[in-house]
């Protein structure tokens, strides 16, 4: 079997704390299941998600982005993605062509049959539905055949879930999905704990898994612990309703 | 394996004329995958959907319902489904709490694995939000244990589907499902033929159908020519992001 | 040219007050024009909208009412409308199935080119949804072919214009429509000042017409001092776009 | 100082779960500060909210409103409430003319200055918004002068806090209030412990408690630990923004 | 009568099917009552909408921006229409400050009576609410007294009227306006041929009008067959309700 | 006391009448009650909101940009505060890198208790949600330890209040909160007159503050006769409900 016929999965994230606190169930869970998920982190959080980083006197820029790289690696390692780094900076997330670029080339490479990003709002966090737009805006142009055009390329848009925000409600999040994530929720909480200086989220985000998981109980009838909230953007195809 | 064994499916349907052009794919989809799929159907659409009818001078009230009642069974009968007839009157629909007694009797009879119903609102003809509200009403009551208490019953609320109402943004209504019934569209197509009065809406719907067929396979990259679009109400809980 | 050759609207108005700062300029208009303009007034406003009369010592229900009969009498004479009462009781509104049948010849009868009536949200004020609903229930059941049938009969049902409320952005209304008012505004302002005790109403709703009047000239580039705001609920159906 | 000028609050709860889970915190604070809060519990959850007391053999309806009733009535003492039962049978809610007649006169006999009901919209159940509606509609006629006249009377209409449902995106809940309920925490802790049967709840709305108190953290720049979640319905006046 | 005294209207496409598939019945018709109508085309499509140019070995960018080019120029006139080509490059637009001038000063030359644009959201193609904004962006800086002053000059904002999306209701389009085109079809069916390559759109496109039409009729009780959808953005100032 | 532990507020405005049509009020009811109030006005409406000025027969913009500064300057001076111009052009805005840096440094150094800026949208005015989304982003990047590193500052993000746009449902803004203006309402009427050439926008922003002080006392019943609307954007946290 060819590496590339592997079902693939793509994660933007705006920066590390969110695809670990925001989607690393759905990531260990697809990777368990034989998936190859890429994760492109846009930037370090080095100025917006590092304030333990920069109590440290005399601390650099370069320290502190070397030490979110280093936890950003880790945690993906944890989870069994691949991870690129864009490095476009943060607060705000300054994406230039050459990104949107490598982006589409990402999407055309990986085929991805899903991909997980932000909340397309987000009043407390620029940054995030900045990525949301820049991960839609790639999706939609590695479909158009006059970019790099190639007649061997196959490539289909992926269905785009959103992964849930810090305050829910104030982003005008809705969630549709509802993913059990029991059986990897033992690596997702050792994603958790590499973020070492967020105590504070680990519980947090904790507390979310497990409300999400009595909701999703709720909504199937099905018994179910722990949970990730999504947000399906575009009709699902059915043969079958359910 | 015993009858109830089947999966099944539940359609409340305000009219004859709902469960025909907006549900019958589904129907008869599954029908042919082997469910059980019950359609309750509130009213004759004896004053507002009869217009052909009562243009026979002399016609009376009870001529035009059985008229529609017996059109509305051919019809249930060449989608392959089970009908009930509540004859709660249209224009407006007057439900009873007997018809909403017996409505919950059904859902723990049936043990629906999907409920199929009007979308929630709709300027045109309040008759269908009317039914939406009672079906959900009822799903919702079936799950009370204090109601008709019975220790060895097992029910759990399906999932809500709304079906397309004639003006889809007038009402509000955002698909977020489509069902490819490419394999049973002749079968709907014949129940349309059932109303024969009414083949202006042949044409309507068979357009509605093929462009959400074509919707369906731009949303899914996947070939497909005939869909009836759904908009699922509660989170759908998943093992895989699909 | 027979009477009924003339174009005619409908207003459906919970209460006294309503009719008059609401949409006063609009039927004072369309008499101007030659429509014959009926109003349908539910309820007197005797419970909710009659502080200044409760004020008088031993004052009865029956007096309340027939005061603010004799008002709404008058207001509509001064804009030259028809007016019939329901007396459907206030706060809440009462309406019964008589008087939806009632409604419903009423609209087959004036067979208006346009209804008039409330937003469709008012947290300050039930009365004010359920004449909305009311007004549209009834407007539809005109349309049935089976209630009351008659070949005879020409009815489409028209467009409806719901008036602005007390308090537009909590009732969610967003208009679409300003009328202008400018050649009808004296009149409008002698209907305020037949609410003799309502004298902080008139300055308050001359207020909403100039400001109205203001943003129906900035929209249009046209001149214009005095407007009336409305939503229209249905599409326009053009053949030309202005 | 007479007993009614203590300031008041009042509760409108369509089920004793519902003002344990979702507004004891907020009750036990007002009643710490020296209100009189009054909680009117409409139903006893007999039939949708009492599972467990129905897994007894033999068990009659009166006994299960026994039940709740006790448990009810317990939780209030333990939150230093009034409480005042309905007994209107839930699933659905049976809210009769004298039901809100009693309500009318309770809202002027209390002169509440705040008012806590549901959410307006719950997909999960429909005892919820009818609660809701039902509470909003007394509260509006409570201010009608004609409404059992009498000039003595002082009543305003109290502001509209809605509480947070179980699902809150589901329910289109959109909190603007974040209530800090720290010094009361243990108190309404003991609520929840009262409803013995639900120990799965008391975990669950913990958790809530304790990521509605970080948000209101995140939001306020103090520090905090446990909040309730509110939705205000209409505008507030200020003499100063903060 | 000078030229320049004919009433005018403009139309802002992103690409060369835009206004084509969803506004060619507005531009012919209006062309047959004698308007001017200048189409301003942003950017050939040529990247993202002409798949079957590269599909062709060889095929530089040129060509097939020469070919789109061509395609546009006979499509608008077959309407009768004017149109300038901005040549912004597609997938993403990159509108320049020169282009925002350009637009200005044919705002101010052309005056138009109304202007059509796209649809504010439209998560399938990022080009076309950006070709929205960039419109009504113009629109205003046109009426600036101090951009490029002229105390001879007049502008009035015309109104703006949204075209039909592929996916209205995935784009939030709700249609307030449908344009009556039957007069026109035929030009309007002549366009889509000119996009010889995209057959299926043409049978696509045909089966909204139809649909359109029958709405159309519906909401009007007017006879009519084919209908283009709009959504009128600011409010309409009337003179008589209708 | 040292200067500055007085409290403070902050206003970004887009043009010099934004801050005194819509926010005059706070500015002065604060500034009276002891804050230091900031304004940031970041152009001068030099092109959009200066017709008069550009009737002068050769006019420079030079010259039109030191009147309209004269007019802002002269009018924070009536209100009490101080005011900085960040010159950044009008219609549309051109707001650079170092502005940004330049607000955040604002927001570092004022420490306001509140910010008021524009509604989120606004169809008539892309300068307004533009100001809007800068004086959000500002106000996040502020809190980003990673910003200029400085372990000594305190800074919180303050909640954010929306002032009233022209149009309010047109920008679908929904005000929250009414400020009593009374106490100041002089001196916002002396504000308006610094602005001699716009006499019209005297009295439609008078009779806007009568018509929200008469919502202001239906929404509360307390007294008040002048009022500003805003829409508070964050959950506020409470320690009583009111």
């Amino acid at each position: 079997m060819p590496p590339d016929s592997k079902p693939t999965g793509l994660v933007v994230s705006a920066h590390p704390g969110d695809f670990v606190w925001r989607a690393a169930g759905a990531i260990a869970l697809h990777v368990k299941k034989g998936y190859r998920v890429k994760i492109v982190c846009l930037a370090y959080g080095e100025r917006g998600e590092s304030q333990w980083a920069w109590k440290k006197a005399g601390v650099t820029m370069a320290e502190v982005k070397a030490q979110r790289h280093a936890e950003a690696q880790r945690a993906a390692e944890v989870l069994g993605a691949e991870i690129e780094f864009f490095d476009a900076g943060d607060y705000p997330l300054k994406l230039t062509e050459a990104m949107l670029d490598r982006l589409v080339d990402i999407y055309r490479e990986v085929k991805p049959s899903f991909v997980l990003t932000h909340a397309l709002e987000d009043p407390y966090n620029g940054d995030h539905p900045e990525a949301a737009r820049f991960a839609q805006e790639a999706r939609v142009i590695a479909q158009a055949a006059g970019h790099k055009p190639d007649p061997e390329r196959s490539y289909a848009a992926p269905p785009v879930f959103l992964f849930e925000p810090h305050q829910p409600e104030q982003c005008n999040f809705k969630p549709n999905v509802i993913l059990n994530i029991d059986e990897v929720w033992e690596t997702k909480r050792k994603a958790f704990e590499v973020l070492a200086a967020q105590k504070h989220l680990w519980e947090y985000y904790t507390r979310v898994a497990l409300n999400r998981g009595m909701q999703g109980g709720r909504n199937s009838g099905r018994a179910m612990t722990y949970g990730e909230a999504y947000q399906r953007l575009f009709p699902t195809i059915l043969d079958e309703l359910k």
